[in-house]
C-alpha cells in the first residue's frame, strides 16, 4: 500500500481503554502448538489482569520452562518454553498460581504436524480477491454485534459490503473453470477497527480471522477446498504494523513494542533511503519507524519479543490453516534485519514455503535491492525469494500505451526484462496487470479490448508467477483515485444481485470473450510446463514489433506484439534461433493454424503461437 | 556516440588500395619502446612489400627474439620479443633479410622509462574539447598536401576548421583560469578519411597525431604544458573500430582483424542484449559485431594479434607523453573479456593511471552493468573504474526543466544519486552537463540562466568528476539536431576572429558573468577537498526543495535547490545532522554572508554555501 490510500482517514481516533474489563486470564497466544519443529524454542504471550503477579508452573514430558518475562505493563507475561524433538503430542494445564487466590489453569494442546508439499511457483497462476468485496456467502455475518465498524452498505466504497470467506468457497468452480490455481486473499484477520475495516490491512488480532469474514476454522476450509482443486493458498501477512485498536496497541505490553513519536510522524515512503549511501540517519529513520498511516501503529521489530510474537503467528497459520505462500505487504517499510531472521525462521520449518514481498517502488535498481542474493556493495541478504514486480507492471503499460521509441513503447518492457540479470532469480516474481491499490487494467488501456488482450497474453506468457485481480476477467473497470474505485463487488457475489457475471449468461458478449480469452490461455498455461518454468528469448524490439519467445524441450511458444497504430507485416528469418524450420504454429487463442514465415499484424495487437 | 551521429555519410567510400606503392619495409610500430615494464614481452608490427617471405634477426643483449608469426597477407609480419628485466635503454638493428635481395634494416630504440605521478581523481575539473573547433594555433597545418578530406570551411558544420594543438597550447593560461585541472580531447590521432574527419573517432593511424591538429612532438608538448601548469592529460581512445582509410583495413593483415558480415551490417546499438539473460546470441553478436558505422571497420578484439595491437599502442601513448588518464569511447561495443583484459593489462603497469568508459545508456541497472566489481549473478569483472556518467546527466535535466512529483523533478536526481549503492565505487564516475554528442546545456535549459547556474553548482559540487564541454561557460548553445551543431568554434580561437570571448573584453555581461560563476566554483573546488572527495549527504526532497552536503573534517558545504516556479521559505532545521549548531554560512558565489536558520529561496534557484 501507498500513502495515498489512506488520506480519508486522517481523523485522530478516540482510544477506546478496556482495561477495566480484562479477564484474569484473557488469552494465551499462540492458543496451541505443534511437536516436531525444528526450533524447539515457543514464546508464550500471556495476557490477563494483573496476570504478572502469578507464578507459572506446568508438567509434561519433553517441554522445558525456561524462563517468565515480565515486561512493564503487568497485563502480560511471556513464558519461554522448549519442546524437545522427542515431545509427544498432547494436552497438559498450565497453571498461574498467586497465593491467596484461585489458580488459573490453561489446557494446553500439542498438536502432531501433518506433512504437505508447499510452495507456490511459476506453475501457477494467482486471483487477488479482496475478501469483503467478492462474493457474501453468509449474510448472517455482514454485521456483528460488538464490533466497532456499524458502516454497512454496498453503495459506499468505503464501508462494509459483506463478503466472505464462505462466498469463496462457493466460488472456487468459478475460479477453477478460469484456471486459476492460487489464491492471494488481501488480510482475513480480525480488523475491529473503527472506520474502514474493510480493507483488511489494520489487523487487530494476529491468531483470529475476522469474523465478519468467517472463522479460523472456515479459512482452513478454504484452504482444504482448494487444496481438493489443486490450488494453493496465498496468507497476506503485515509485519509493518497493526490496527490501533488491536489490543497490543491498546493494552501495550511496554513502550518499545511500537515506534514511538513525540507527535504523530509518518514515513516519507522513500526506500531510496534504505540503500541511498548518502542518506541521513534522520531519513532513514522516519522511513522505517515514521508510521504507515495514523490509525497504524508502526511495530518495532528490534524488539525481541515483537519479532517472536509475529514470526510465531506466521508459522502458527502455515501449520494450522495448510498454506502455501506468503504476500508480505508493505515490505520495504519493515526492519531489515528482522525480515531477514523472519526468512530464514520460515525456511528453517518449511523449505518450499513461497513468500514475495510487495515492493512498490520506481526503478529496477530500487526494486532488486530488497530481493535475495542481491548482495551489491554490502555484505547482507534479505532472502526475500521475490517481489510483486511493479517494474514489469510498469513497463507492460508502457508498452501498450506509450509510443514505441528508443526508450519508450515496446522497449520499455524489451529493457525492463533485459535488466532481470539483477535478481538471483526473476522467475519468482510476481507479475501483474492490476491490484487492489491501482487502477483497473481494463480502464488503464482506455477499455481497448485489443491492449486488454495484449496485457493478458503478456501477464500469462512473461517469465514470473502471473498474479490477476478480481473481476478483470470480466472488464471490471475504474481508476485507484480514490482506492475505493477498484474494489467494487463483483456482480452476483450477493444473493440479491441482478446480474451475476460468474455465469456466462451474466455476461454481456465482450465480458464472454475476455472470460474465455483468460480462461482459455491459462488453462492452457496450467496444462503446458513451457508457459511456466519454459526458458525465455527476447529479440531487440524494431518498428514498435516485440518478439518473444517462451520454450523447453517439448514446445516453443512465440508471441508477437505489434505495438503499432497500423498493421504491419512482419518476416520472422529473424527469429531463426528458436523457429529453426519450423513452417507453422497454432494460434493458442483460436486453435487456428497458420504459416509463419511472414506474419500479418493488425494495429496494437498481440499474438500467442505454439510452433508446430 | 550514437547512431544518429553519422547520418550523412551512409556513402559507400571507394577503397582506395595502395599496395603498389608500398615500401620494402614501411613501418614497425611500436616504433620504439621502452625497457623496465613488468609484461616483457613485445610484439612489433611489422609491415613491408612481401616482408613475410624475409627471415628477422636482431642482436642486443636481454631481448630475446621469441619466434615471427605470418598472417594471411605477406605484407605483415609480428615479431615477438621477450625484453628481460635487466635489459638496459639502448638501439639495435632488427634486420630483414632474404637471399638475393637486399638486408632490410630498422634501428630500433629501447628508451629509459620516466617516472611520473599519474590519474585523474575527484580533484580534477575537465574541459573537453574537440580540437578541430577551439583554437587555431597554426594556420600552416589547415590543409595538408595529400590528405583525403580536402573540404576546409568554416561555414561548413562537418568540414575540418583548422583548430588544433597549437591553439590549446595558447589557450592553456584562459582554461587555467577558469579552474580547469585536466583537459580530455577528443581524438587526436590521424584521421585521414574522404569526409567529415574532423571529429576524430575515425582514426587511419594508431600512433600518429593527425597533421592538421599538430605532430605528436607538439601533442607531448601541450602534455608537458599542462602538466606545468598541475593540469592533466586525458586521451580518448576507440577500441571498438578504425576509420575505414586505416592501412589495417585497406590492406589487411588477415580477414579475422575485423567482424566482416556478407552485407553491410551495424550495431543495433542496443546495450540490454550485453547482459539480457533472456537475449538472443543473434542480438547480442550484432550489438557487439555489427559497425558502429559503414566508414568504419568494426575491430575483431577476440584475434589475439589485434588485441596485442591495440593494447600495445595505448600503452606507448601513456608512456610517451605521459598521460594522466583515458576515456574509452563506445565501451559497450567492444569486446567484453578483451576490454577487462585491457584494463587488467593497463593497471599492472600504471596502477594509478584513470580510465572511464562511455556507456551511453538509459537506467541504472544498464549503466552499472559495465562498471567494475559490479558482479551481479555473473563471475565476471569489467575493471572499468568509471563510466561518463549519463545516469546522472539525464537525472540533472530533469531535476532543472522536469516538475516536481513522486519520480520527477529533483526527485529524479536524489533516486538516481540513491542507486550509486550499485557501483563499487561511484566517486569516480564523470559527471557532465554537455558533451560533443549531446545538445548544449544553456539551451537544453532554454537559456534560463537561472537553471544556467543551478547546473553549474550541481556539476561541481555532486559527487565525482565534473567534465564541462568546450564553451559551456562562455553560454554557447545549440541542439544537437544534428550533432554538428554543438561543435561550433570557440569565438576568439581563429586568427582573424572579430569577437574573442577567451578575454572578457570579448565577452557579453551576461558571458562574463557565467565564466565568472564557473570560474569562482572551479576554483573554490580546486582549494577545498571539501568538494572533490568529502562525504556526500542528501535529504528526502520535499516541495520540490531538494539539499545535500558535501562535508570533510574542516569542512561542510550545503546545497540548496529550489526547483519550484515561485519563491520559497525553508527552515534548516531538519538538517540538523549536518548543520548542527551552526547558524551562518558562506555564499561561495558572492561571498555574502547569511543566517541560515530559515532560508528564502528564489523560484528556480540553487544556492551553495559553506558553512562557518
Amino acid at each position: 500500500m501507498k500513502k495515498s490510500i489512506f488520506f480519508i482517514l486522517l481523523i485522530i481516533v478516540q482510544i477506546q481503554v478496556s482495561f477495566a474489563q480484562l479477564a484474569d486470564l484473557e488469552r494465551i497466544e499462540p492458543m496451541n502448538w505443534w511437536v516436531g519443529f525444528k526450533d524447539q524454542s515457543l514464546q508464550l504471550l500471556v495476557r490477563g489482569n494483573n496476570i504478572a503477579d502469578k507464578t507459572v508452573s506446568l508438567n509434561y514430558p519433553g517441554v522445558k520452562l525456561v524462563n517468565v518475562q515480565k515486561v512493564e505493563n503487568s497485563n502480560y507475561l511471556f513464558v519461554n518454553l522448549l519442546i524437545s524433538s522427542t515431545t509427544k503430542s498432547g494436552t497438559f494445564p498450565i497453571n498461574f498460581v498467586k497465593k491467596g487466590e484461585k489458580t488459573l489453569s490453561y489446557q494446553y494442546e500439542l498438536k502432531s504436524r501433518v506433512k504437505q508439499k508447499r510452495g507456490v511457483t511459476n506453475q501457477d497462476f494467482i486471483y487477488l480477491i479482496m475478501p469483503d468485496r467478492f462474493a457474501n456467502g453468509d449474510v448472517s455475518n455482514d454485521q456483528i454485534a460488538g464490533m466497532r465498524d456499524k458502516k454497512f452498505n454496498r453503495d459506499s466504497m468505503y464501508f462494509r459490503h459483506g463478503g466472505d470467506i464462505q462466498g469463496i468457497i462457493n466460488q472456487l468452480p468459478y475460479l477453477q473453470d478460469l484456471g486459476v490455481t492460487a489464491l492471494w486473499l488481501n488480510p482475513v484477520l480480525e480488523n475491529d477497527e473503527n472506520r474502514t475495516s474493510y480493507h483488511g490491512y489494520a489487523n487487530t488480532e494476529n491468531y483470529k480471522v475476522d469474523r465478519r469474514l468467517g472463522t479460523n476454522e472456515l479459512y482452513k476450509k478454504l484452504v482444504d477446498e482448494c487444496h481438493k482443486r489443486g490450488m494453493k493458498m496465498i496468507k497476506d501477512l503485515v509485519h509493518n504494523h497493526i490496527g490501533d485498536q488491536h489490543f497490543l496497541y491498546q493494552d501495550q505490553p511496554a513502550k518499545d513494542w511500537f515506534h514511538q513519536w513525540p507527535k504523530y510522524t509518518g514515513t516519507t515512503y522513500k526506500d531510496q533511503t534504505l540503500f541511498d549511501p548518502y542518506a541521513a540517519k534522520a531519513d532513514k529513520k522516519i522511513m522505517t519507524d515514521g508510521w504507515f498511516d495514523r490509525h497504524m501503529p508502526d511495530v518495532d521489530q528490534k524488539n525481541s519479543l515483537v519479532k517472536k510474537y509475529i514470526t510465531q503467528s506466521h508459522i502458527w497459520w502455515i501449520e494450522y490453516a495448510g498454506l502455501d505462500g506468503f504476500r508480505l505487504d508493505t515490505y520495504a517499510y519493515n526492519d531489515r534485519d528482522y525480515m531477514a531472521e523472519w526468512a530464514k525462521d520460515i525456511a528453517k520449518e518449511y523449505p518450499d514455503f513461497t513468500y514475495f514481498g510487495e515492493t512498490w517502488v520506481n526503478g529496477t535498481a530500487n526494486q532488486v535491492f530488497f530481493t535475495e542474493g542481491n548482495t551489491a556493495n554490502q555484505k547482507f541478504d534479505t532472502g526475500l525469494q521475490a517481489v510483486t514486480d511493479f517494474q514489469t507492471y510498469f513497463a507492460i503499460n508502457e508498452a501498450l500505451n506509450g509510443k514505441f521509441g528508443w526508450t519508450d513503447g515496446v522497449n520499455r518492457l524489451y529493457s525492463v526484462l533485459a535488466s532481470d540479470y539483477q535478481y538471483k532469480d526473476p522467475t519468482r516474481n510476481v507479475v501483474f496487470l492490476d491490484n487492489h491499490d491501482i487502477s483497473r487494467f481494463y480502464s488503464v488501456v482506455n477499455e481497448d479490448f485489443n491492449k486488454f488482450k495484449s496485457g493478458i497474453i503478456l501477464l500469462l506468457s512473461l517469465r514470473g508467477i502471473p498474479q490477476m485481480y478480481y473481476g478483470t476477467e470480466i472488464l471490471m473497470k475504474n481508476y485507484a483515485n480514490p482506492d475505493g474505485k477498484v474494489r467494487e463487488d463483483f456482480p452476483g457475489g450477493w444473493p440479491n444481485d441482478k446480474i451475476n457475471k460468474f455465469i456466462p449468461a451474466g455476461r454481456n458478449e465482450k465480458e464472454n470473450e475476455a472470460f474465455n480469452f483468460v480462461k482459455t490461455l491459462a488453462n492452457y498455461r496450467k496444462q503446458n510446463s513451457v508457459l511456466q518454468n519454459g526458458k525465455m528469448m527476447q529479440f531487440v524490439p524494431e518498428n514498435g514489433i516485440y518478439v518473444y519467445f517462451r520454450y523447453n524441450e517439448e514446445k516453443t511458444v512465440l508471441v508477437v506484439m505489434n505495438s503499432n497504430e497500423k498493421e504491419e507485416v512482419l518476416k520472422t528469418e529473424r527469429f531463426e534461433e528458436r523457429i529453426g524450420n519450423c513452417k507453422s504454429a497454432k494460434n493458442i487463442i483460436t486453435n487456428e493454424k497458420i504459416a509463419i514465415e511472414t506474419l500479418k499484424l493488425p494495429a496494437k495487437t498481440t499474438y500467442i503461437f505454439e510452433l508446430q
